[in-house]
């Protein structure tokens, strides 16, 4: 009987045939003899992560994968990579991510990321904890330029716009509301308020002057994207009666796991970048397979090496991957290992895409699962597969299949 | 043209791959070769009876499958156990299953069958039309030690949880409401009323006193459990205009026969145990297709037999459902048959679970039917069908378009 499981994401892993690879995906051009043999004694199908049609973003993918449907669970990026730096958040905070950067007085955006300042530690410090209107603003740092905001206060709303206008040499975006609510407009009001007030601190900061004297731009303005408003989430465990861990190099998949309760496991090598070292991240997969009954491992670079257009980097990579997936060829015969993608990443576009994505369930044991036809782990492979066509809702449902842990729909 | 239709569901047909079957499911290991010689000349598929990653019961997944949606039509297996014991429902009633069982002076439950009583009928005369608050309860015996209650009154409510608490040596258990509505808190109460009062009745009835002078254990209290209330719904004749009778051995599935408004037909032999008589069963489908448009027709002990965790019998059954199965491979040209299942029982787990089963679609006339290159009738074969993945919602739809049966949508 399957009682453990890992589920290994690879991040924008699908792609679209590509000329210059003989009309192959990067997956279907890459040599993984590990990942084929794995096909080979598993289930596999092809999943449309959010419905056929739909052009997954990284979280809103994840969020389905594990079973939170985000008509009702996802309220923007800004809750997950918040919950990602650690924060704790509570039902009807709003809360951002956001990047320190560079304005002229006139608030017209010089750097986005103030000359990739690497420490915002001691900004944030003297932002955080202040008061507008009787709200209060949680800022914390993230990695390099970037840092976590959340409003904390009665009658809020994540129905905002950007500050950051996501280019530079244009003028700061005043926030405004994107739906008719009081709430919306007056965390509006609230965050504009903020935002000026933190410009006036931020001007005034030691670091920044340091840094002025030293030739550097000054961080002094905090610019905020992806606001949402958090709604508490039945956490992983209790939804599913499995502790699970979550092992990532990206800030937004560790912020998955965070959101959802998963222990957030570091990994010392693993990056997010194609650099990254799998091998050490599938070792510890492993070990805290000993300690959790999930195991949650996301590989990351395969996305960004196609959204940079390189896809023989992709092709590459995912070898990379393979032979690091040697260490899973060998399961106990309990262990349930789910191999997939969060969503296509089309190397052509340099952008995510609605195609689908390959799909394996394979047990270590050999038995329980409908072994299929399927001997190569790629696109076209899996669309023959018995699983046939499934979408990222369906994929928890298979896990609690397969463990018993369903319950029966009637008598 | 397709003008008639057999449907036989086999129950608890699909399976997982048993280590002990050389990583075959039961059905997969069984020599079927009539079953697949019918496969070779059919339309097949995998079916997910009531979606992806839902565990049926035996219930709610016959009714999926006659194209009853269970959100609006399923209220508790009680409605249709007593529809199968040949009461006729009326809108409004609340139902009930039950055994007569033994308990002691303080309640608690010495037998949950009364040591296996063969004849309750004395026992449900005793009790049958008590009135308590104005509510009459009809009481008929079952199959041995079993019988059907209905509540029939104003005001009632299928909120309430089993008396029966499914366990002996505990006490009976009291019945309370499952939602916050008078109607559930007074059918409670009023339930537990006509309990006592029945046990009452029960310690003093003769049969009890005999029983308990040949030293047997009297049948002193009637445990009920799967309460539901009933909800009138469109017969299957008058849903389909399709005449319709149901062959069975076991007592659930000539009640949902029933409940359907099908006419149920009892054939000696019949019993829904392994020993069953499948051949008599396969005869009367051919006799009763010259009198109804449609014939349902049940074998269920595949299921019991993986319940068991018994995948040998499992096979071996299966392999009896195939030899009887040869009296189908000469069907008119006119007549449809659809084999399936309705849910798969995992003998690994010994429990239903959610793995898709096997359905064909054959046309005795070898036309009309898009026959694929499914040449075995069973899990994994089906996979590749031309059906591809279906919902048990899809079937009587599908039966109606071969049947030319369905409405135009649009011009």
């Amino acid at each position: 009987m399957l009682k453990k499981v890992i589920l290994m994401v690879c991040d924008g892993l699908g792609d679209r045939p590509v000329k210059e690879l003989g009309n192959l995906t990067p997956l279907e051009a890459a040599k993984t003899p590990n990942l084929d043999k794995l096909a080979a004694k598993a289930e596999c199908g092809l999943m449309h992560t959010l419905g056929r049609g739909k052009t997954p973003g990284s979280d809103t993918a994840h969020l389905t994968i594990f079973g939170y449907p985000i008509d009702q669970c996802y309220s923007g990026r800004g809750p997950i990579e918040v919950a990602g730096l650690g924060l704790k958040l509570q039902g009807g905070d709003v809360a951002l991510r956001g990047n320190f950067g560079t304005v002229g007085d006139n608030l017209i955006i010089k750097d986005r990321r103030a000359g990739r300042i690497l420490e915002v530690e001691p900004l944030t410090r003297a932002l955080d904890g202040m008061d507008v209107d009787g709200v209060k603003f949680i800022v914390k740092p993230g990695t390099a330029h970037r840092a976590g905001v959340i409003m904390r206060g009665k009658g809020l709303s994540g129905a905002i716009v950007d500050a950051d206008p996501h280019v530079p040499d244009v003028p700061v975006r005043t926030v405004t509301a994107t739906d008719d609510t009081p709430e919306a407009k007056r965390t509006a009001d609230i965050l504009n308020k903020f935002l000026l007030q933190a410009h006036e601190v931020l001007k005034k900061h030691p670091l920044n002057a340091e840094r002025e004297k030293d030739g550097k731009l000054p961080a002094n303005f905090l610019l905020v994207r992806g606001g949402g408003q958090y709604k508490e989430l039945v956490h992983f465990k209790k939804k599913y009666d499995l502790t699970a861990c979550c092992i990532a190099g990206g800030g937004l998949y560790k912020g998955v796991g965070a959101f959802l309760g998963m222990d957030i496991i570091d990994v010392p090598g693993a990056t997010g970048l194609p650099d990254t070292d799998i091998e050490a991240k599938f070792k510890t997969v492993l070990q805290k397979l000993q300690e959790y009954d999930f195991v949650f491992v996301h590989v990351k670079a395969a996305d960004s090496l196609s959204e940079d257009g390189n896809w023989e980097g992709k092709r590459d990579f995912i070898e990379k991957i393979d032979a690091a997936a040697a260490l899973l060829t060998d399961l106990s015969a309990e262990t349930l290992l789910v191999v997939t993608a969060d969503h296509s990443t089309a190397s052509e576009m340099k952008a995510h895409c609605a195609d689908p994505v390959p799909i394996m369930f394979y047990g270590g044991g050999g038995e329980s699962i409908r072994i299929d036809n399927v001997t190569a782990f790629n696109e076209r492979a899996c669309a023959a597969g018995g699983l046939g066509h499934i979408v990222g809702l369906d994929v928890m449902p298979q896990v609690q299949n397969l463990l018993g842990k369903l319950h029966l729909v009637g008598a």
